[in-house]
């Protein structure tokens, strides 16, 4: 077994016991009806002991409906020098999205067993990435499935030292859809992301690096993967997490740290015309932490270098290049 | 190998080859640095046989934007009797899908004869279901992947006879959308499909079978798998496409053959008053095919079981039960 040895692995993924099936559960209502067990299933299910595979050997079956729909969750983990960051609200965010699209409950010991010992057999670097992953499983099978990825991370140091240029885009949605219309999964972190991704390539289209989504009444909502942190003065606002956001793991952790610097801090409704003239702008994520915007839909916006620098040392122990 | 025997298969994939990698495509702004490559690719890349495997049997990297971001697009396609309802049409949404995601154009003639040899490796049934798949492929890897699921299909006999319940949701979005915000995705048939399957959790809850989306502002969309078919008199009429729906491919058949029986028909704009006002309703649609709804938010709509069947008939060659 991989895991027995001092061998270390690059990218890696460790496959997580689900829920059990309960074998007289109605099928959904266009179930295969002949649908395959899950091939992906550790083979030994009740051996606690996760064991990480390389990426390029892990795979799951067609018939999953991470597949076929999108239809599955996930979080996205920083370890730094081998620390987890905000492993906690990321697990409990992850229960949370389950909720909203009415999985089974993930085992959530067991994603955190899996992720440690993901990050135990990948190769030591600064900075990883670990995502969790769990899916409704195979269509008509009634179990879950879920995996947990460790990657080596991306290259954040000019996102955070010189900034990110953004642009808004109209996400369609009134602020309040999330109330009148939960089927819409607002606030969910799906794996259904085409979306975001297109939003992504459309920036790359205008000339930025990120999107900031507006709501089609003008109100800021979020980024693709990231939330919207607004200064003016000493104010530091960000999105309230009832307008069908994803409540923000490392906004939250942030402001921890500008609290502790004296800083007031408000989650609250901000309008498209207070993020046009905000002293400063981050854009807050479990991958780049935290980036400086230094450009808002062409116009410059000034970047805090000297404040940026303090909120990855002070929050999460990493120098700004 | 299986597809030089006789021994028909279950349910079953066929892989299809890809457009070739371009090895010094730029990385994608998040790509894993060392995405592995493709464990699913035929063994024989320069085989033009497609090779069909057992549905339990096949399986995609975890690591393909399918899995990860349900980051490509699909089609189901109905074959009735062995034949291929509409393949050319369904080829090219596919084809048009792709322009949408800015995905590589898909080798067209490569899924025909995958969709073709997987049929028949399939055991004979009166109806089968076969799904097109085409995702942007590995992270990283710069290479699109793409499979072809033939499905044994379910049973449509009480929607067809009996009809459907179905319910109207808000689908949160202005009826211009398409036009107005790209980015959005309207009118691709996206492997993000987490919300459409929440919609029809939200439709069980309300007692009802299948959902109509409206826009924000009172227009008749499409169902998540269906357009919409409303009969006034003898006018029959469906949601015009560049509402940001997809245009029907059953929709489209259904429509020569109204046309050939007499009645007017047209692509319109149509009020959700309009639909609570029609002398009948029919979700339309590659599964099911003709299902008429016989109620609508609660409310009893009259099925015209005769026409039904003459649809199902003159159209597919299908006796409705």
């Amino acid at each position: 077994m991989t895991d027995d040895s001092n061998q270390k692995l690059g990218d890696l993924v460790v496959f997580v016991d689900t829920p059990s099936a309960t074998p007289d559960a109605p099928a959904a209502e266009d179930a295969t009806p002949d649908a395959p067990a899950a091939k992906d299933a550790p083979a030994d299910e009740t051996s606690p002991t996760p064991h990480p595979v390389p990426l390029a050997e892990a795979a799951v079956n067609v018939g999953d409906l991470a597949v076929s729909r999108g239809d599955g969750i996930f979080e996205s983990i920083a370890v730094i020098g081998g620390r987890f960051i905000a492993l906690g609200p990321h697990l409990a965010r992850l229960a949370h999205s389950a909720e909203l699209l009415e999985l089974p409950a993930p085992d959530l010991a067991a994603f955190e067993r899996a992720a440690r010992a993901g990050v135990d057999a990948h190769t030591a670097e600064p900075e990883l990435l670990v995502k969790l992953v769990y899916s409704r499983g195979i269509e008509g099978d009634g179990r879950a499935s879920g995996w947990v990825q460790v990657l080596s991370g991306a290259n954040h140091a000019e996102a955070r030292g010189r900034g990110i240029r953004v642009v808004t885009l109209d996400r369609g949605y009134r602020h309040d859809i999330a109330t009148t219309s939960p089927w819409l999964l607002q606030g969910a972190k799906t794996l259904s992301y085409a979306l975001n991704k297109a939003a992504l390539r459309e920036a790359a289209r205008r000339g930025a690096d990120d999107v900031v989504f507006v709501s089609s009444d003008d109100v800021v909502l979020e980024a693709p993967t990231s939330n919207v942190l607004v200064r003016h003065g000493d104010l530091f606002r960000t999105p309230r997490t009832d307008l069908g956001i994803l409540a923000g793991t490392t906004q939250a952790a942030v402001f921890d740290t500008l609290d502790r610097l004296g800083f007031e801090t408000a989650e609250t409704v901000l309008s498209t015309a207070e993020l046009a003239a905000a002293d400063n702008i981050w854009l807050l994520s479990s991958g780049r932490l935290v980036a400086p915007v230094r450009e808002l839909d062409g116009r410059a916006v000034a970047v805090d270098h000297e404040l940026t620098a303090k909120l990855l040392d002070e929050t999460f122990g990493v120098l700004a290049p």
